[in-house]
């Protein structure tokens, strides 16, 4: 069976999110950010960048959120989580789980993560001060131009709508009004609503 | 006949040299970063955030250089860029330009980039200072744990390789010793003698 290590309020969501709409049977191992656990050594074993999400297989361990949402799309192909067949629209949704990861969660992180990229409090601060800034220009992109409706890449869900999902659950947090974003803001409401979404998020939040 | 928006130095280079390889025709477009061409109009139509790589393809246009290159393998499976009929070793890769992309390219980026994420100018020192340190922790990690040899996914050459040519070539001007990661340095030296990344070399430079 699998086992997703996860943490709550973490991109981890996504993933998690995945595994419950595909249906499979899997173990979620949740990793205690209060108690540090993702950087001690039991954890570092699972995965060496000391972060969840990672997903533990039978043929080995699987970290980075794109590739364990392919993955999972691409391992249980009756779930239809993205479009499998076609190399252009396949990579239309890469693109898209790429954003998410490499600029929008990154711009995330730079609120509560700055020390990753500086010593200095002063610098966690001004980073700190820009964030509603950077995380309304990257929804605005995605409202604007990415997000095609009523899912993500159009009228059929796929594994772009959890990790959107997640994101966009941090924005209050990130000190930005979602209500600026309405498709976006629509999209969160329905997604709550899915059954194994609520599942997940029961299981998270217990 | 797809076109190519790169610029000379930048992570673009991992699309080029991976259309190369596969020697499909192509057009190489350069953006002019010195008149900033990816902040004007004309590039935001090809690509609304503004940064290389893009790829326009008959069916639109794809950015961010994990879907990029995952795209020209699937495109083009007689190359062999890539692991396509084996969801678990294709996450393998795919982890890996995940981490390249959200982590280590995201590392560099804060050497001259850092008005990105703080509008103080004592802030980007300090994150300028930090660069030498992240790019060196993410190599050391590359080196120990990720890079399997003699190509970075094992005996078979794939997307990734470019990939990390592309990003190793940065370290010195990140201030790091690349002498410290000798499976990296070898391979990058490895890289520089194929002719397909020789050809893209001299085309960027020229
Ligand atoms: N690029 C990775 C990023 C993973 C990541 O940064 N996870 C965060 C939680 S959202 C984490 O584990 N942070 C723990 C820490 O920084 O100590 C992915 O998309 O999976
Ligand atoms: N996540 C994107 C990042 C693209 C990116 O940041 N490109 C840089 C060059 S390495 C760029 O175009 N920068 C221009 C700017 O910041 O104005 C990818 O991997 O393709």
């Amino acid at each position: 069976m699998m086992k997703l290590f996860y943490a709550p309020g973490t991109c981890s969501l996504a993933s998690h999110i995945a595994l419950e709409e595909v249906g499979v049977p899997y173990e979620a191992c949740r990793v205690d950010f209060s108690r540090a656990e993702q950087t001690k050594p039991d954890y570092l074993a699972v995965n060496p960048k000391g972060r969840v999400p990672a997903l533990a297989t039978e043929r080995g361990t699987l970290t980075e959120t794109p590739a364990i949402l392919a993955f999972i799309a691409q391992s249980f192909p009756e779930a239809r989580l993205a479009p499998l067949d076609d190399p252009f629209e396949f990579a239309r949704l890469q693109s898209f789980l790429s954003y998410l990861c490499s600029t929008v969660h990154v711009a995330h992180a730079h609120a509560r993560r700055g020390a990753r990229w500086a010593d200095d409090p002063a610098a966690h601060e001004a980073m700190k001060a820009k964030v509603p800034q950077n995380m309304a220009d990257c929804f605005a992109l995605v409202e604007a131009s990415m997000f095609a409706g009523p899912f993500v890449m159009g009228g059929t869900y796929t594994i772009a709508d959890p990790y959107l999902f997640t994101i966009a659950g941090w924005l209050e947090a990130d000190g930005v009004d979602p209500g600026q974003f309405p498709k976006i803001l629509d999209h969160r409401n329905r997604m709550a609503e899915r059954p194994a979404v609520a599942r997940v998020l029961a299981q998270v939040r217990a």
